[in-house]
């Protein structure tokens, strides 16, 4: 039992080795940081600190809410580093953390804050207000399923999914040649991120799309609002059933094949092997986990989403990765990091 | 763009300053820790683990679910230090870090899983579910005020966080004197946890429990289960309202106080410094933050929980546990951390 006076005391209550009981008490509260950080989007209150002077106060009046429950939020943010918080004689005042301000702030041509229409929808978390009973019927729930077929859900996913994958896109894109006459699918295209990146980075690059009608008018407005629309051409249907073409130079497959089984994986890149052109590169963007399947932390965390969610996918494994795309008939199959993002690409070459 | 092979590639991952868009995404998913462990416990995964080898095909048995979900669950724990996992030639084997094992094994005498049944109930948890609207209307929603009356929840509270308060009682109970004859008054005595250490530090101290009728039946039960019932009495009633006796020489309020105002403490804490005698020492528990209000994570994380769940209850720092204290009559107001846990006790003297 230590004693201190009221300034000096010190709680260690972030030493791990000795937090047992509480280590538990946080992970059941980890919910309300999900909680937190949506209702600041929902409020735009880290747009409304970085047009103010930061005091609790005049947040409150930008946003239209009643002080107390504002300066509760904006505390609770800094915890998590979303936001900082100085402290003089005036009184306290938040500002946006780098991140924040690049992400966060409504006026950030990288605002991200609509992703959470996606990660927050019920298609994404229900599955996880019961997981116990999900794990004990051995995948999810019939009323649970992901549908496989068009589906709002996807829509959603290509509204407001772009700017988490913007970044991934540029580092994934940089993985085909920069300027040669190339013909490039996007597979899944959804908002359109990957094939768009690979046409800015290639003013030589065709791009087809495939993706359902009603997700392709969105990546043909992103295709325009990134003025590559003159190199990009629209292929609808079920990427696992239309007639894809052939000769292709790239195929970008994009957080696509987690949704599946091995057996599907490996049918479906056979079809992409038979649709390239000899020397055509196929780029495999995943969270992949390491072999030991419980690093690095977010994608090693994904395989428990695609458990929940879907009837046989899986966040596969990097090593997986490249036999299955072996087993396809490509070769070289090297994987590459997208820093500064947790995933990874693996690349196949048809010979 | 970093190429690299199969076994040498290093995701950077957890790399913060870089990880901007995911860092977001974390935060995001930061529920599915919530739903994983309160999973687990449902499902007594920790002590399959610990009653087996530890391999997926063989907890997966013990518990009744097919091995896939079993295993992803059990990957996602590891992420998250609840499980270790250990890879040979012969597989994958998982196993109770020490933590688990003393608090997550319903085995082990410590064991606190029961705590989900509070910790993830509707009452809660729901304030968060749609957190912008409690934020823009001031406090909770009229349908989520919590009742101030006798009400299930708090038998709820009793029955299942005995064992998440039980390191925290045996700390503050090292604050009253050991060997003399002493009556102490355990405010909402809920578990009775506090109270009951007391009476087991202190062989002579005569412990006056205080709730309502249906709460001080589980607090009574465990004053049988820890042999002091011969030293326990009870008072039931609203702690705020009914008669509570004089000339105690200990009382001891453990995590009461946030669920108030500044006014309604203050004034309960005079009606406490009345009904105590000369050099009777009162201990306050709390979740109490710096005086930045951002730190430490737990304390600092508590203050939304109170804003959404409390009409004007709040986690007070410290120093404004000590202010109110001073301001109800008492001396020292010594402020004690109560190791390893994240909770402080402010204690303070009727001179």
């Amino acid at each position: 039992m230590s004693t201190a006076q009221s300034q000096q005391v010190v709680v260690e209550a972030t030493a791990k080795p000795q937090l047992a009981p509480f280590k538990f008490f946080e992970a059941m509260s980890a919910y309300q940081q999900t909680s937190a950080l949506k209702a600041a989007i929902d409020l735009d209150l880290f747009s409304a600190i970085a047009e103010s002077s930061g005091t609790a106060a005049e947040v409150a009046e930008r946003i239209g809410a009643p002080e107390r429950g504002v300066r509760a939020l904006c505390d609770f943010l800094v915890v998590r580093a979303f936001l900082n918080k100085t402290l003089d004689r005036s009184g306290s005042r938040y500002s946006l953390t780098p991140d924040s301000a690049m992400f966060l702030d409504k006026k950030s041509p990288a605002y991200l804050g609509t992703a959470t229409r996606f990660l927050a929808s019920e298609t994404v978390t229900k599955a996880f207000r019961n997981l116990a009973e999900v794990v004990r019927s051995g995948g999810p729930l019939p009323c649970d399923v992901r549908s496989d077929k068009e589906d709002e859900m996807w829509v959603e996913f290509a509204r407001s999914m772009a700017p988490v994958m913007f970044i991934v896109a540029q580092q994934a894109a940089k993985l085909f040649a920069p300027d040669s006459e190339i013909k490039v699918l996007d597979i899944a295209a959804g908002h359109g991120m990957f094939g768009i990146q690979v046409a800015q980075h290639n003013a030589k690059a065709k791009i087809v799309a495939l993706d359902w009608p009603s997700v392709l008018a969105i990546a043909k407005e992103n295709a325009e609002r990134f003025q590559v629309a003159g190199r990009y051409s629209l292929l609808p249907g079920n990427a696992l059933e239309v007639p894809v073409g052939n000769n292709y130079d790239g195929v970008i497959v994009a957080n696509f094949l987690h949704h599946m089984d091995r057996a599907a994986i490996r049918a479906f890149l056979k079809k992409m092997h038979a649709a390239m052109a000899p020397k055509g590169r196929i780029v495999v963007v995943e969270f992949a986990p390491n072999e030991d399947r419980v690093s690095p932390p977010i994608p090693a965390s994904f395989v428990l989403n695609m458990f929940a969610n879907t009837p046989g996918g899986d966040a596969y494994s990097f090593s997986e990765y490249q036999e299955m795309l072996r087993a396809a008939g490509f070769s070289s199959c090297e994987v590459c990091s997208l820093p500064p993002t947790p995933q990874l690409a693996i690349v196949g070459v048809k010979e």
